[in-house]
């Protein structure tokens, strides 16, 4: 058994209580899979008094984490602060900077300075691992990076905030709208008490960009990522989507289309013999498609202080075996700039639902705008009218989403239409 | 870019034709993401003059594969022959003496031999990979191997093979019983002249073998695996199944009862919330089951050229990138012998189905026989008799497996019971 690999950790919140628990936990099964020894010298949070249910006394305390990469002590440090700057980033740039490796479960800040900090990595012959960064406990990362590692892929889009899909099913499984299910979810700790980077799709986003860069080899470019999130999403729109046969589904998708990059995150119908469908409750789930493995479909706790200790001590232990290498998979230097696609280069059919008045000559002016707009009906229904309005939904046949967003921005400005229209994508079944 | 890796390819079957056509097609994406080309330079098959679609030109040929590894312009040796013995593993065995690495999609030769070619890999520091051994294109290998690696893992179990699931979903879709199904496949190609391998169980007990060896870090014991296949379910067994709201699916399955290993491959009737029961036709799905990740699911194409290339090519990659480690998560000298489960350690409800001479008195017997042996009857029933005999189809509480055996050998000595019975376990829905 060689020399032990120390490790320096930053933030000692849930997930940072997680990697010490793990480590103690199972520290015999991870010195031997990762050849030597994992133990943690030094550590570093806001708070040294908080009671975390973690043992800290053998560990070294630093109130600066910028400091653990300077100590001679620390041969890898581990960041968990969270945070797209500030700290987390300073860290970052610190450790890589003094040549060492660094691990994180940061997704914002991965989407934000990926690249930079790839560089960094590539300059000092440090590697940077992320594997908690993605979808938790799942080796998404890994399955994208090395597993799928022959092909050219095509897409790669799923599930990818546990949140958002926890209210969506709740709220299908029991009938109840999205404010009391958020609410629900705060109690229970599934959701923040500031729940905006989930339920926006802030968070997904931050997870798509990390993808869609291991996926196509090129930079993670969070800013062109398009976000709707789950807000608008109606218990009667669930109701509706299932009468259609689809389930909705917080939706991330990143895929080439005439080799310009669409990143998308958005709430979406997905046919119920999809298998994205089947996947309820705060799990996440990710499909990868290559053009020799064809499509892969990879499912499993999205976060966790468990689920996401075992990701960051994966990466401890392949840094330990000596298995890092770059960090998106290319060297940084060859990451191509992304070309991003064309809004109209999104081709679907699309759920559009409308609040109405409930006035004769409605439909005519709508489906005159779908007319106008180039957007040709599947099907639409308008159930019987309540308080004078009355809900319309259309399904559409594929049409460009350019056209689809132009009809419904003609239809919201109708003096009859009496709220902001949805406007969701209908998955298709291979796809 | 650094030199080639160069490769001496031993098979051109469906899969060696594969990766020659994966290897040119996608050259430019593997050479980036290997950190080199890689180039395949000399080849070798038992018929040289067949036609395989791919253009061999560029290629040396050797008659006799195990000059491969000799051969000064062959960096790794690629196998893809098959058979436990012969020349495959004359083969491996040459490749890794000589000190190159050695790549394999061969499960019988790895089940059979591969704690032998582990301990040849690490004495000559010659990497041995093998991710397209089990589950085709889904990258379960690297998922077990450093995806879950620090976790201790619990259970791992799955569908194995595609012939079995094609057969099972096809019988279960079409309404057709097996015989007309695997003619049906065989004439697809979904299925071998000689069925026996896939059919009876023997490959998927193969595929079990290596991933318990990598989950729980034990020497690959084939000889343990209990294996019965799927050639006694019948379409009634499917519908009945149905009724109970289960789907039929021929599982694999390795786990930890108090520290002895169980491995174990049978048809099972799996709940219809389970997420094996949505994998139809070829498709091929493993959970792991860890004590920090929790529940992980991959699912893929467990066959076929084009996946199984896939797989091969990213052990390549890995070769090239200097990231290979030991062949089965742990150097084989500290890789524990597998301590055997005793059959009574295994607890499960039980399908149990019998065609019974239709007369007064039987299901008095039989339920006489089910309470001596300690079995515990949950359902029973018995449709309209039909030329002179019944089916009666029993499930049970929780029991022992032994307990259920020795039951259903005290009922098949009955002369009342007419046919073989059939016993199944079915699989909780958490596990």
């Amino acid at each position: 058994m060689t020399a032990a690999l120390r490790i320096g950790l930053a933030g000692l919140g849930t997930v940072g209580a997680g990697v010490v628990r793990l480590l103690a936990t199972n520290h015999d099964v991870i010195a031997s899979r990762a050849g030597r020894p994992l133990k943690v010298t030094a550590v570093s949070a806001r708070d040294r008094a908080r009671e975390r249910g973690v043992d800290l006394s053998a560990f070294a305390w630093e109130d600066d984490a910028t400091r653990l990469p300077q100590r001679g002590d620390v041969d890898v440090v581990v960041e968990l602060v969270g945070g797209a700057d500030g700290p987390a980033l300073t860290l970052a740039r610190a450790t890589l900077a003094a040549g060492k490796p660094f691990v994180s479960a940061n997704k914002a800040m991965l989407a934000h300075h990926g690249l930079e900090l790839a560089e960094l990595s590539d300059a000092r012959k440090a590697p940077m691992k992320f594997e908690a960064a993605v979808a938790g406990g799942i080796p998404v990362i890994k399955g994208l990076r090395e597993g799928t590692a022959a092909n050219r892929l095509t897409r790669v889009y799923g599930i990818l905030n546990g949140t958002c899909n926890y209210i969506l099913t709740r709220m299908a499984g029991e009938g109840l709208d999205f404010t009391p299910v958020l609410a629900e979810a705060q109690a229970h700790g599934f959701a923040e008490a500031d729940p905006t980077f989930d339920i926006d799709g802030i968070d997904a986003a931050h997870k798509l960009a990390i993808l869609a860069s291991l996926a196509f080899g090129t930079r993670p470019d969070f800013p062109s990522v398009r976000v709707e999130g789950i807000r608008a999403v109606s218990l009667a729109d669930i109701v509706e989507a299932r009468a259609l046969g689809h389930e909705i589904r917080l939706v991330g998708r990143a895929e080439l289309l005439e080799g310009r990059l669409l990143q998308q995150v958005t709430p979406a119908l997905v046919p119920a013999a999809h298998p994205l469908a089947a996947i309820t409750g705060a799990l996440n789930a990710v499909v990868a498609e290559g053009d020799f493995v064809g499509r892969l479909l990879f499912v499993g706790a999205g976060a966790g202080a468990g689920p996401t200790a075992s990701a960051v001590v994966a990466d401890l232990i392949a840094i330990a075996r000596g298995e890092a290498g770059p960090a998106f998979s290319l060297r940084a230097q060859a990451l191509a700039p992304a070309r991003t696609a064309a809004p109209e280069a999104r081709v679907a059919r699309f759920y559009l639902r409308l609040q109405v008045v409930d006035r004769p000559g409605v439909l005519a002016d709508l489906t005159a705008i779908c007319r106008d707009s180039g957007v040709s009906i599947e099907s639409l229904s308008q159930p019987a009218a309540r308080d004078g309005t009355t809900r319309v939904v259309m399904v559409t046949h594929d049409c460009a989403e350019t056209a689809a967003r132009h009809a419904v921005m003609a239809m919201a400005a109708l003096d009859s239409v009496a709220a902001p229209p949805l406007l969701m994508p209908l998955l298709p079944l291979e796809g």
